[in-house]
């Protein structure tokens, strides 16, 4: 495999024409074209989404979640949950680089994809032995590959891997926060984060402060979640709410905002139903960022509609020009929010 | 019933806490609250996706297709396919307007409904006999309600029904274009259409031409399609392409832009698959707006991401103040449009 498309259309198996992430099944040939990237595979990082459908499809049986993923990558070529849709990141080391490609990796440096594992040819070696199923983090061997047009961060030396990869996960999310909300009037602003207490809803939260928001609100599920952001800065108000209730979350933002909607209110409820309430909470004018990938598409379209919400409705694009830098610098500048991080992901990697 | 929510949640029957559109079931019932309206039904208009799966679903057996459609109305209160999540729109005459209704109809008046048929409470007395099962225009008689936050569109005096009901379906598309293009530079703001032969990429193309886009590419799927359009001087140039091959429909836009890629790409083609041509075919920094039904969230948002594209991505609100007044303005300001339209149509309501 010498001549490589900078999108990776012939790495795609069936159906002919598609690009990799709507392809039905990936070629992951561990010999690179002129163009690509080989890395070599320490661990999986599964969408929160996709994870949670295994789990629960399975009844949180772990060695059957394990096998249906060992299945999903033989079947595919790679990790691509065909009930969500949606894949996830990994990390591992580069292994070989082609002499074409625009990259700028080196074999030896530890990377995280930016791209979806939706898209990314993977192929394991170890049968996931190491992984319980009870985690979306997949600690696992082989090789994966990256094509011309993709993305990868190497690892920074001043974070932990487990934090800079659950950083990178959900960059996407505050660049685009920053974006959406810098553009608007700073006076004036206000920004509703729902699950706001997860990674990309914490990290949306800092740029949105940022970006000079006037005002945001964090809107978490539970006390515990509530427990865990007061005091952090990163809101100035805290609704608890359920955001798959449509008319009580937008009764609570309203509360929080002086009776008025958010200019800008960002999706990071990794559940299905959050549509209607999001688009309710939303001043007329305003703007929602759908970055969950259990969004409905037409359950947005129509519900705006339905409401008669004159909202701009954002398909929460996973790249911005940037984002893994500014995401990194957001932790590193917000000493709660790498707190918060910490608390999440844990001490997993301290061995 | 005297006492209604604006958004219709009175009448969800389960499950409890959804709003209308989200419902699995609603209560038709004709007795109305003091905000509401109650419509004698005449004719529905179903949604492209949805008819087309079900037509696809029964193989073409127009019996079938009927029978289906009576028992999602008669199991759901509304006309909600289960699996596009699509519904349509209806026509008929105002029966009975609640005293505090705000939407400022009057008994007697021919009106469209501008909200989805999913969640609009339906109840039809005939069994659709009127109705053979093969077209998505579907006389039948019976009642639905229109909730305080809704909207209809008296129908106009001087276009045929069928015709003004043909624009009204699809009345968002326009306005939101109008939007997204004028606020771009004048001089420079190129648009491509995908499904520009079709009732909401024409209407597009007249709304791109109407915010003085600098060009304006339609795309459409054969020559029969083309020669609809030659001669319209809806569009600058007319490309043929499949929207579901990307790199080839790509090629082609850039080819028809002097080699970059369309500052907004409109999507108005009714089938799955358009998303990763779509995002493409947009030079960096553009827009991508989506008006298909069959547009997947999580094929946009990780295509985008996997191509490493900074396009932004616009779930196409149905919704926008005046949309169907601009659409009809457009129409009777471009004779060529209404001819397509009027090709379209047939001459059905001619009796």
């Amino acid at each position: 495999m010498s001549k490589g498309s900078p999108v990776g259309s012939h790495r795609v198996v069936s159906p002919a024409g598609a690009l990799p992430q709507a392809a039905d099944r990936l070629d992951p040939d561990p010999e690179i074209a002129d163009d690509e990237v080989r890395i070599s595979v320490e661990r999986l990082n599964l969408d929160a989404a996709s994870y949670r459908q295994l789990h629960t499809s399975h009844g949180g049986d772990g060695d059957a979640v394990r096998a249906e993923v060992r299945a999903i990558i033989a079947q595919r070529g790679k990790m691509h949950n065909p009930v969500t849709g949606s894949g996830g990141m990994l990390i591992g080391t580069v292994d070989a680089v082609g002499p074409r490609s625009p990259l700028g990796l080196k074999p030896g440096q530890k990377v995280a994809t930016l791209v979806s594992l939706t898209l990314t040819p993977l192929r394991i070696d170890d049968g996931l032995m190491r992984w319980d199923g009870n985690s979306e983090q997949v600690p696992t061997s082989g090789h994966a590959i990256l094509f011309a047009r993709s993305i990868a961060a190497v690892l920074p030396d001043d974070l932990p891997e487990h934090l800079a990869l659950a950083v990178l996960d959900v960059c996407g999310a505050p660049a685009l926060v920053r974006r959406v909300v810098a553009r608007r009037p700073h006076a004036t602003t206000t920004v509703a984060v729902l699950g706001a207490a997860g990674k990309s809803g914490s990290l949306s939260l800092a740029a949105a402060r940022d970006a000079h928001a006037a005002k945001v609100v964090a809107v978490v599920r539970d006390e515990i979640e509530d427990a865990q952001l007061r005091g952090s800065g990163l809101a100035d108000d805290i609704v608890i709410a359920d955001a798959t209730d449509p008319l009580r979350l937008a009764e609570k933002v309203n509360d929080a905002l002086d009776g008025r909607g958010a200019d800008v209110t960002v999706v990071c409820v990794d559940v299905p139903g959050c549509e209607h309430g999001a688009i309710l909470a939303t001043a007329t004018g305003g703007t929602v960022v759908f970055f969950s990938m259990a969004t409905s598409f037409p359950a947005a379209a129509l519900g705006a509609e339905g409401l008669a919400a004159d909202v701009e409705m954002l398909i929460g694009n996973g790249y911005v020009p940037g984002h893994a830098e500014y995401a990194l610098h957001l932790l590193r500048a917000n000493p709660h929010l790498k707190d918060l991080f910490i608390a999440r992901v844990g001490k997993e990697d301290e061995d």
